[in-house]
């Protein structure tokens, strides 16, 4: 179990997000925390408090529904603003108030910067360090300052940017991060610049490396060599521009290669389904060809050595990828598929390992139903009652007999103009045949509605589960709308969130299989007996 | 105009093929080779004549049809076999008459490598890296020789590691490529090796790095720094695994961060140009976050410190994009709206530049439409009809009254249990009221279906259209069904495809929108007047 001594500190949830196309709900941000926190990461950035609502919400959420076993949550601000005293900002008081036990304060350290974008003084800047920094420290929390722009400062005035690392390490910031904001820095140049700062101030260093370069884990570790021992990165390299170091590749680096004890013990293994896992709720496709975590990262050509490949592995593979929970491109999908699967089932209780041919029929019926294009890596109530289905104790609150849904747009000048949906299920509940219809602003909307209002009178809870998400994806774009359809919906009940897969040639029979799941596991959740 | 001193060998058309999914014919080859050449690369690794009847017709085609301004063509090939003279292994004599001016040789230097997968001694290994580069030097040929494995050898047993570097060198080897071929190196590591086999040996040295660490470009820079003079790459990372050191990553760094020069005068700013096109031609999607060349690249958040940004861009970017070829994204998303406006305005004989308040206009609506959740970057078929209309000429071929479809899964244990679908349009064509009704696997499908059987009566060319390409994209994953869907399809008739985009709250109604755009757009491509 590493100490404090160097810390891994995972910004996904705050510069990760700034990367186009993603865009995180506060259940997406629950969500990839807790992954986060089981790869033991040693701090999550959450997001700004005070400065984005959905921010300030999660953390308020984090602190009631999250039980971290490794991670500490930080809140992200801003140094006070200039001419105003820190503890009548209301953006540092947010900070405070946030609940987080760390505080990460980004200052500018450009000179340039300060007088062109912040436009006030050197000294005021310094003062504002200071002050934020003694702020909050005056408040019982733990505070981490990034220097933005740090490497280009230093190389316009290196007198001004370290007088900003001597303020905030005078001023009790634990750790000073130097920070390559516009990623233009080569390893070399920052090993240089590392160790010139560590002489010149004796403060505590952080590195945060942007990827502009493509050197970014490089920049990284060459920060780590100089004697930095604090790391920012994201999951999967996710961040503005061309993105952040890569949270995986650093640790793997720095675990494997340099054998420095930087996670938990346990947790490196984690690494190929926490990516994964992550990239599936923020909806990217996983990189095939990621370093230590893709699907192709340990494929070898089929044929080529194969032979000598089988008899002398680590002749031909930088370190053995069941260390990072990957594995040989034929054993992939085996590997992690049971990697995940005896995860769920100890989470019910349930030792798989202990029934090899339990564990080997699950694992089967996960492969072929990925064949067919599920994917249960975000959607873990789906393989939760799949597993317990194989285990005998099938879940089932309803049968569905049919299903319709009617969608149309009304003759162009009618009053109703307007494109709606109805659908109708037919359901049988408690051994009871039911008919209910439901209108929506869409097929699938109607869908959710119809099944609701048939079974309401009997499960009452029902009212209170929400649809908060809903993802598509086509699997096969060529193919043309006979490509299989996967759709991801989450469902919360106002105490949890759960997501289910479904899987079809049709967008709304994909999305009802989707739907009835969701609906059954949160009956299950409410505890009802089973008819 | 670099000299000898400094070689940027590009090797995509041999490793980089390597990479899962692409499968080159000798055109493709051909027009990336131009593609590199215009990049203006030293040498391009073509292939390894005689094992690869492909690579053989390549460079036959190469001679005759092939004009290079700035590279040289390498063929790829390896040492003699064991027990048997250079001059009498065939695979030898294919790469002396392949009639490529260069001959890059791949030789084992990691003796475990000798023994169990070459099956030879350390000493036969030695001749045949001697004999084979001697005989292809007597032959009038360049050589360079790459050293598999080198690094995990030289860990192992760095005396027959350099004995192998020795023995190519003194055969004549211009250039003895050390290979990270496991791709598992950090750069400091590779700095010091270099540093000990350059003192050691006095040859002149090359790198061939693997990403397996993320680290590729980095090591190769690092290899640089240590006095590699050669560097072995492929456009966009392709390769094996993980991929290679990135062509482009690299020359931006030794000419933009090391001030070296390395390309021919005028050729780095190809870079993003030659990147997407070589994309293009492998039929892998450009990377968005690609450094230097990605659409991302130099994309700003609209709004932060924007004017921050236009006052002083260089404190915000690493460089300019423009040296590059690229451009900061903030300015794209504007200029290459108006861009493309005005080109496909163009294309229709028109010169909007000409009539700025049209072209506002345009520009507005189309920045509208954007906001909307509509997307043009691909769907130029839509953007075109946009642009007729704005021009005060609609293309119409008919009138939509409404639509309906139904969606049903049967009820279960019927024969004809199944999820089908059925639409039916009553649309006004040429002055006439048609009703007409489809079945498909899924509601899209049958509209498609719905609409032609409307039609076909009158636009018989109708047949010909295939609907081959069906995307869906949820905008706004977070307020669940009720988000806004974007559709983009696309559609064929043979000769051509075009790709339309539909936007709405329901994914059946976005669907439509775009469908009957694409239809639209098929019949005016058959050139039907309109009603």
């Amino acid at each position: 179990m590493p100490d404090d001594s160097f810390h891994v500190f995972d910004t996904t949830l705050r510069d990760g997000a700034q990367r186009e196309g993603i865009n995180l709900t506060v259940a997406d941000k629950l969500a990839i925390a807790k992954l986060l926190d089981e790869f033991g990461v040693a701090f999550i950035e959450g997001g700004w408090p005070g400065a984005n609502p959905k921010d300030t919400e999660f953390f308020q959420r984090a602190a009631a529904e999250l039980d971290l076993r490794h991670a500490r949550l930080s809140a992200f601000g801003s140094t006070r603003r200039a001419g105003v005293r820190a503890e009548e900002d209301p953006q540092v008081l947010a900070l405070r108030d946030s609940g987080a036990p760390v505080v990460t304060l980004v200052a500018k350290s450009d000179i340039r910067h300060v007088e062109r974008a912040l436009r006030t003084t050197g000294e005021e800047n310094l003062a504002m360090v200071a002050d934020t920094v003694a702020f909050l420290r005056g408040s019982g929390r733990r505070v981490f300052l990034d220097c933005e722009h740090f490497f280009d400062g230093y190389r316009h005035d290196p007198a001004y940017a370290l007088s900003v690392v001597r303020a905030a390490a005078e001023a009790g910031a634990d750790v000073v991060v130097l920070c390559d904001t516009n990623g233009g820095m080569l390893p070399a140049d920052i090993t240089r610049v590392v160790t010139e700062v560590r002489e010149a101030t004796g403060a505590r260093l952080g590195i945060h490396a942007q990827d502009d370069s493509g050197c970014a884990v490089a920049n990284t570790l060459a920060a780590v060599d100089a004697g930095a021992t604090h790391v920012q990165c994201t999951a999967n390299g996710y961040g503005e521009r061309v993105g952040n170091a890569n949270l995986f590749s650093v640790v793997a680096a720095l675990e494997l290669k340099q054998g420095r004890d930087v996670l938990p013990e346990g947790c490196l293994s984690q690494m190929t389904r926490v990516s994964q896992a992550i990239a599936e709720i923020v909806n990217i496709a996983p990189s095939t060809h990621q370093p230590y975590v893709g699907v192709s990262a340990f494929a070898h050509k089929a044929g080529l050595h194969a032979s000598a490949i089988k008899v002398d592995p680590d002749l031909y593979q930088h370190l053995d990828p069941v260390l990072v929970g990957n594995d040989m491109r034929m054993l992939v999908s085996d590997m992690a598929g049971r990697a995940s699967i005896e995860l769920k089932a100890k989470e019910l209780g349930l030792d798989l390992s202990g029934d090899r041919e339990l564990a080997g029929r699950v694992v089967e019926r996960v492969k072929s139903m990925e064949l067919a294009g599920y994917s249960f890596e975000a959607a873990d109530a789906s393989l939760e009652l799949l597993l317990r289905e194989e285990l005998g104790r099938p879940v089932r609150y309803f049968d569905t007999e049919s299903w319709r849904v009617i969608a149309e747009r009304r003759a162009v000048g009618r009053a109703d103009e307007s494109a709606v949906s109805e659908a109708t299920v037919k359901l049988h509940v408690k051994g009871e045949r039911v008919i209910a219809t439901g209108e929506g602003n869409g097929p699938v909307n109607a869908l959710d509605r119809a099944l609701r209002s048939a079974m309401e009178g009997v499960y009452t809870a029902l009212g209170g589960l929400e649809l908060t998400d809903y993802k598509v994806r086509i699997l096969e774009g060529a193919s043309g709308t006979a490509a299989v359809t996967r759709i991801l919906v989450t469902f919360s009940d106002g105490r949890g969130e759960w997501t289910t897969v479904g899987v079809g040639e049709n967008v709304i029979e994909a999305s009802w299989i989707a739907l009835e799941q969701a609906v059954t596991y949160g009956l299950l959740r409410q505890g009802y007996p089973q008819d």
